[in-house]
Parts: C-alpha cells; structure tokens; sequence
C-alpha cells in the first residue's frame, strides 16, 4: 500500500472496467511522473464527456446534440432502422459502410441473470419509432449470444405483426477464419445459413 | 470514429499505458454511463497526485511530505540502504518484511538504448548519502535482467572501494514453480548460488 492520493488514484483507475491492480499501479506512476499535460487532458476529457456527451432522443447513440449526427443527416434512409445494443456497435457498422439506414441503440440486451428485462432497454422509444408509417424494415444487429439473440426474437415478435420487414443479421464463419477452429454452434450456423452459388 | 468528446475521452485513455484503443474505448462508455461519483472521483484522484504527491527528497520515493515516511521512520536502521529501480519495488520488499534499512530509488536502470545513462538516475544522490559514514551495507536490488544487471555492476565499482558491504539479491528458482519450466539462464544461476545444508 502507498501513502494517500497514490493510492486513491490507484484505487479509482482500479474501479475501471478491465484495468486491474497492477495495471492500475502502472497507469498512476505514468500520470505521477509525466508531465502536467497528460494528467490535464484526462481531467478536462472526462469532465467534458460528462458534461457534454448525451444521448439523442431519436435513437439512443451517443451525440451532444439533442439528435446524434446520423439521425440529423437528411442523406440517411429513414424506413430502415438497425438495432443494435450499444453506441459501440454503431460505429463498427458504420466501418462497414453497407448500411446507410438510421439506428437505434437499445443500450444492452434481455438478461434476466442481470435483472434486465425489455423495460430496462430503450423498447418503448423503438415502439414509438415505428408507429411512424414511414419504417419499413428493421435489420436486428444484437450481438450473436444468448442474451442478443434472445433480444432479437423478443423484437421479432413484437415487430412482425405490423406487417414491417424484420430480419437478423448472418451468424456464420468469420472472413479470414479458419474452418478448423470454428467453433461447432458457429459452423452449424454457416451450413444452415448457406448460399447458392 | 465518435463525435467530439467522447473520442476525444477514448484518445486520452489510449495514451495510457497498456490501455489499448478497445480498453479505451470500453472504459470511455463506462465513464459515460456510470454515476457522475466515477468520473468525479477519477479526476479528484489524478488532480490530487498531481499536486500533492512529490518524492522523497531523501531516497526519492513517491511521497506527500518532503521525506518520505520510511525515511522519516527513526525504527528504520539507517546503516543499510537498499538501491531499487522504482518506488513500486520498495512496495514489494517492504512487502517481505525481510528488511528494516531504508531505501534508495533511482529512478530507473543504465539503459543506453533508451538514452538512460548514470547521470540520467538519482545516483549522484545516492552517492552523497553514502558520504555519510553511518551507511555500512547496500543492497543492491534493482531488476535482474540486462538493465538491472548492468546498473547492480555500475553501483558495485562505485561504492566497494568506500568500503561499505556491497551485496546483490539472489537470482535463482522463484519458489512455488517448477524445475523443469526454469529458464535455462535461471536454472544456471540457481546452481551457481547453491546453499550448503
């Protein structure tokens, strides 16, 4: 144990998700002995992204706008929505460039283990979304585990019945994979899912 | 790439070390989504090292006072010093509880790839410690690679020929591992120190 506000900064880096006591130990001697500046910038970007960061009320991303950039650009296809769990995952499919659509963020995914229900995500707001007319196809984009997937056939129930496109991202190999190591649930999914050629 | 503040949150993070863009990222969410008290305390912490925390003056361990509270200890016996790499090593010898001298960090080891020679160490310090002729013994445990090793034979032709007791800790098998997993340096070190019984 150090004396006093090391340890504090320790114990606070500590707290942070994946950084565990040595790597918080290593982290507090850097800002302890680099200059000023480094310790500067991460006060002031954390108390910016406090302060300013929020959420956009149409689709749940991250924005410090009251809508986030891809809700307010006008080039984006307003009938199809991607649901995704987290902000994360919007830029991952942004970086593919296919989807050019807008999104909704439900921030997470049905896990009863956890205590989170269909009411602890932004449902209610993707419900509200699409009593408007002009949605015609939600492209279900949780994660590929049990909890995303129960998510996914949660929604697909709800969403079906209003006569709207619905419909779940390939889980199969991964590009650049090797079939070898492929898990068996992941190359089952690739043979049932397979494509004409 | 996110909007504004929060990437700008993820670029701070990621010039930490052994924070890579993922962590930073992962991290960055959690001090947006979690209470205002994470992301307060964080930046109370860092503030607080930054202004609070000095070194010794003394043996130039981290330190809130201008001597440190080992060297400020009047049970400590100050006839031996023990020479160590970074105030982290002094936490992991007190640790032992082998050692009841006091403590000299230098702030690193002679490494002329890196640009770190003699001058570039709190050695000159250390040598106007030794000036005082209360100081009989110096054990020297700074890291045992190349670095460590180069920096243990440095101090040793400084100081033996003050005649004060020079010793370096034992390299040898790390107790609780197996011989046969034993590099083969280690392996030949263990021989070499072997003990009488």
């Amino acid at each position: 144990m150090y004396e006093g506000a090391i340890q504090d900064l320790i114990d606070a880096l500590g707290r942070l998700p994946g950084i565990g006591p040595k790597s918080a130990q290593r982290i507090a001697f850097h800002i302890l002995q680099s200059d000023s500046e480094i310790a500067a910038n991460l006060v002031e970007a954390v108390r910016t992204v406090k302060e300013r960061v929020k959420f956009c009320t149409q689709c749940g991303n991250v924005s410090e706008e009251t809508e986030c950039r891809i809700c307010r650009d006008p080039r984006r296809d307003g009938t199809k929505i991607c649901v995704v769990e987290e902000s994360k995952d919007v830029i991952a499919i942004e970086r593919t460039r296919e989807f050019r659509g807008k999104y909704h963020v439900l921030g997470g995914a049905i896990s009863p283990i956890d205590g989170i229900g269909p009411d602890q995500l932004r449902i209610r707001e993707l419900m509200q979304r699409l009593a408007d007319s002009t949605i015609t196809e939600i492209i279900l984009a949780t994660d590929p585990n049990l909890e995303g997937e129960a998510t996914a056939t949660y929604l697909a129930r709800l969403i079906k019945p209003m006569g709207i496109n619905v419909s779940r991202l390939a889980s199969g190999l991964p590009v650049g994979g090797d079939l070898e190591y492929a898990d068996e649930v992941t190359l089952g999914r690739a043979f049932e899912g397979r494509t004409n050629l």
